[in-house]
């Protein structure tokens, strides 16, 4: 099997997008009913490992879904999860802010959502969105974008330090695929309500936020924090890869089960 | 198949739990394996019809689930949604209230998690906590305890009036197949964490709370968010006929997928 090592990024190095083929297919080996198949293993995998994270009852784990329009973040969950139960695996999706989002600092909203013990807490967008919108239109500058990376690299830092696995995903497809998926959703009566005029014009930004990433995902991928690109221009094979880097991660956790409680020892329930 | 109706309240009618069998299964027919891919097929007819929901977005789904320790409210959550994605469906769990719970009234923890548009929202317990331990330790009167029905009601008919369908579950379990669960907690190393000693103290009480149940029972099963009484001793025929009460009810909602909008019409995406 391909290492994931290879799509983690390094903190701190120039990195450029277009070094990752966003077609990539390198952890979608075999047929399409083999990669099928796979996936529903790795998605019982982490059914097994949820439940061994919430037994231990010690630690979190976040995942943080990032990309472009039509990039899957949405399909990831429903894949990835298929296995495992609402009762441990939690999703908070971050629109634009609200007024009342706004009338505090933009880490107020996702620290108010971060998972508890024995969760996986799923992010589909997050505070990443503060360094993307507001870089592209212009309305912070080179100054104030460097020290929310500075906030956002001490914010993760305390979650890890605090029992906190953080894992992040920037979901990587070309500007084709996503010609091809928004132009499906106005094309199929039945995916219009996906769709967003807004869409378009954040197409038209396309190279200025595949830029702002470049410059963000170096800057945030941290020792405790790494950000990994996941190919995603094919659908399994993105859902693939983010599930193997979520059972390697858990299995990184070294569960113990907690040991049984000496009073109970022997009690008969009448 | 039989009908669910014989397993709703009536509003008000004076009502006996010993007037359903826990040990019965009506909507548990076939063998263990028809019965599985049964549920299976229930649980993606679920997956389907949030989908229909959320595309909808005017109304909302939540699920109140009720009963006894061990009576099987995660594992109803876990095989009835086991093939949602948490996108759609979220779980509030309700323990005993924390002091800055305790210091507003009894709702105010649960209007906080009601379900968000085309969303479905399940409680594992809920508001109808605060009328089974104080009824059941003394802490309010006949009186506080009517209020509360009333307070109830109101409750649930503005969630109702506002686009929530509510659907309300008590999960009817005997005596001795607790003694049994609980037994096995005990016993398997594997399960210890799941046991707490209070789980004796409540046990104590099983007549005290069966009796706090078949009041509250009739006095909030109404027309706009009535009760069912699920069978529970069996756990296949516990998440059955729950998935089917779900699927009939989503399926009572008749869904319209919003109609395209023209203004898309012809539009090619560069």
């Amino acid at each position: 099997m391909p290492n994931l090592r290879r799509y983690r990024i390094d903190p701190d190095r120039a990195f450029s997008l277009s070094s990752i083929d966003p077609g990539a297919k390198p952890f979608a080996e075999g047929s399409k009913d083999e990669q099928i198949a796979l996936l529903d293993t790795l998605a019982q995998e982490l059914d097994e490992l949820q439940n061994l994270l919430h037994a231990e009852n010690r630690r979190k784990l976040l995942l943080v879904l990032q990309g472009m329009d039509t990039s899957g973040k949405d399909g990831t969950i429903r894949w990835v999860f298929s296995r495992t139960s609402p009762l441990g695996v939690r999703v908070s999706a971050f629109k634009a802010p609200s007024e009342d989002e706004r009338a505090r600092d933009y880490l107020w909203r996702c620290h108010a959502v971060v998972p508890r013990t024995g969760e996986i807490m799923v992010w589909n967008r997050s505070h990443y969105e503060d360094v993307l919108v507001p870089v592209v239109e212009g309305w912070i500058d080179e100054d104030e974008t460097a020290r929310r990376y500075a906030q956002i690299n001490d914010f993760e830092r305390l979650l890890t330090e605090t029992g906190t696995v953080v894992v992040k995903c920037m979901l990587h497809i070309s500007k084709d695929e996503q010609r091809e998926r928004l132009q499906a959703r106005i094309d199929e009566p039945g995916k219009q309500w996906k769709f967003a005029l807004g869409d378009i014009d954040a197409r038209k930004k396309w190279d200025d936020y595949q830029r702002a990433y470049e410059r963000l995902l170096p800057a945030t991928s941290t020792a405790h924090a790494p950000w990994h690109v996941i190919p995603a221009d094919s659908k399994r094979h993105r859902n693939l890869m983010v599930a193997r880097l979520l059972v390697q991660t858990l299995k990184g956790m070294k569960f113990v089960t907690p040991a049984g409680d000496p009073a109970l020892k022997g009690l008969v329930i009448e």
